[in-house]
């Protein structure tokens, strides 16, 4: 009863186009260490799978609307990517100096809709990286192709990294996710009492995002992806990522 | 180049003056998969340090004041619990029918006040138990003691669930540390232009916390601790989890 968390090296540069979940099993076939096997979790940050995806955008082509020159002059930032932020929202949850938060078309209330400038290689501070279109659908094809390049039946969890409101620092999540139990419902084991916010569910997908960051964040762009492994998946119960988001109509901080 | 999580089993319970560090350092020794060694991080729930400090409260000697009358009559809890909740808070930042979020006195936003009703013994529904006095303080006395008895000096975390705005379930955080970074400073590494909100902080004892929950969350009350073994400590620049407390005044959700 051990819980392992396994780097996945060797990935390379990933290129609009690319078989990801190719490049990530035969990665995984020349490290001995890892042996992927039947129940293990992939775990791959969004990055990858956006470049995968080729979710590339040139702000050079990019024609601020009026909300985004005005919510720029707000948040400080560039108004083409404030308006690529707004396409790729629902709401504005809240702005201020250096902060845009919204929630993105997928349901995430987060930073900036997600989207990533750095380390995106040639076309600089012009060149940005949206979010997966779909990532449990990412997640999804991904677990399918390692399982007929390799007959082991993973879950595939796509991670990325947010902010939280009342503390300091990023902690990874899980943005998309396939065979396993994105939520576990403990009710029955926990009080009935109905008391404590959301005490009866664990957020298990999130969690297994946390843990790989252990790994992945230290190396920040040499560790796209990891094997955690001795989780208990809860696959009859499996759910997407999207079963972690809070309905907006149950917010309580609208 | 492997993180792993290991449970501490057969700790027993815990009752007001338990010397908590002894009884998980004869846990640990008993157990030979662990083998505790310099740079493991020892995990412990709340929950076994609160008892062993003796944080019991019973109900029936509380009387609400008119305050707590009310919010009991908003939020449908026992006014009594609701007038312990106010005395452990420093604000309210949310009241709704089963639903009551403060600023703890410690300075976490969360619900009920971390309050424990469960599994609590004798005294039933009357019995409760809260935080400890100083988590990031009672986390640096165990990691003293486990140096005093088994001479390994290891990291220290006070792990405990909580709830998040916009996701469902709850994942654990780190509520007390001692002998790592709770936020790792990655300014250098990332984007500096201050674009995604505290993308230049890692909060590493939440991670920790979050990745020792994958194995003591299966068992609920049977595994109140874990090690978690291979993760950089950053321990040169160690700071106590009351770091990860986003300053009320920077709070974009007052």
């Amino acid at each position: 009863m051990t819980i392992s968390i396994l780097p996945v090296k060797g990935v390379g540069e990933i290129t609009p186009g690319t078989d990801l979940a190719r490049v990530l099993t035969d990665a995984m076939e020349g490290d001995d260490a890892i042996a992927l096997s039947d129940g293990d979790i992939l775990v791959v940050t969004q990055k990858i799978v956006s470049k995968a995806e080729g979710r590339y955008c040139d702000l050079r082509h990019i024609v601020p609307s009026p909300e985004a020159e005005e919510l720029a002059a707000v948040t400080r930032k560039d108004p083409r990517l404030v308006e690529m932020i707004l396409r790729e929202s629902e709401a504005v949850v809240r702005s201020a100096p250096f902060v845009l938060i919204t929630r993105h078309r997928l349901g995430m209330v987060m930073a900036n809709a997600g989207i990533d400038q750095s380390n995106l290689g040639p076309g600089g501070e012009d060149r940005i990286l949206l979010l997966p279109l779909d990532p449990d659908a990412s997640a999804e094809g991904i677990r399918d192709t390692v399982y007929r390049r390799t007959g082991q039946s993973v879950a595939v969890v796509i991670s990325d990294s947010f902010g939280r409101p009342w503390r300091n620092g990023v902690v990874n999540v899980a943005i998309g996710a396939a065979g396993l139990a994105s939520i576990v419902d403990e009710r029955g084991k926990a009080d009935r009492n109905g008391r404590i916010l959301g005490v009866t569910q664990v957020a298990l997908a999130d969690a297994v995002a946390s843990a790989a960051g252990l790994i992945m964040g230290e190396a920040a762009e040499g560790i796209p992806a990891a094997i955690v492994r001795g989780v208990a998946l809860h696959s009859a119960h499996a759910s997407p990522a999207r079963a972690l988001l809070r309905p907006a109509a149950e917010d309580l901080f609208r």
